[in-house]
């Protein structure tokens, strides 16, 4: 409680792609951290929207029709119902913002699905 | 919608202190950016808790029985209902995230005030 968070410590904790780690929580939302390597699955989130903040290379976010590609200290909003599918060719770390109720392969069946996610 | 957001560029519209600016929405949170120089008012947001995450320089978070020195890449969660004064002995850049109800000022009677936030 009120201790702050150092970003690079936290990700010093965790080798593995596509595990997202606990490393905040207010207001019903979690803050946390992932490393993401290779493609992920295609889903999207019912209800919940989604902020991928870029905090070391270089992320593409692949929708239906498009390609945003996020640079480091840029981030974007994916709103609840849109698909998207988060792609880096090399590792990538991000921070993410979204509701405590969020699951990281959405409406998707994948054995990519995290369900009890640790906290750093 | 669905346009990424370069944090260095945002920076580069504004130049006033303690002036957040909405940068992105999500969940009913707002995403603020805000350059922080001197000393704020003492406060606290009975309902809110709030983010305070460090772009550049060092942020000192002062509570009533301690302060947190925030440096950059780190951040802070203040919890509803904890008193906190933000100082900025040199220029801050901080991007917050916190309720779309959140007011800068709180529950303080303050010049500082401002309702109506500009979006960049």
């Amino acid at each position: 409680m009120m201790e702050k968070v150092n970003l690079s410590q936290k990700f010093e904790l965790f080798t593995e792609h596509w595990s997202p780690k606990i490393v905040g929580e207010l207001n019903g939302q979690h803050v946390k951290l992932a490393k993401l390597l290779g493609e992920f699955v295609w889903h999207k989130h019912d209800v919940e929207d989604e902020l991928f903040f870029v905090v070391k290379g270089v992320l593409q976010m692949e929708f239906r029709d498009k390609t945003v590609t996020i640079n480091e200290n840029e981030f974007l909003i994916v709103p609840r119902g849109v698909e998207h599918r988060p792609v880096a060719p090399e590792e990538v770390w991000v921070m993410l913002f979204e509701p405590a109720s969020t699951l990281n392969t959405g409406d998707a069946d994948s054995e990519l699905k995290k369900e009890k996610l640790d906290r750093i």
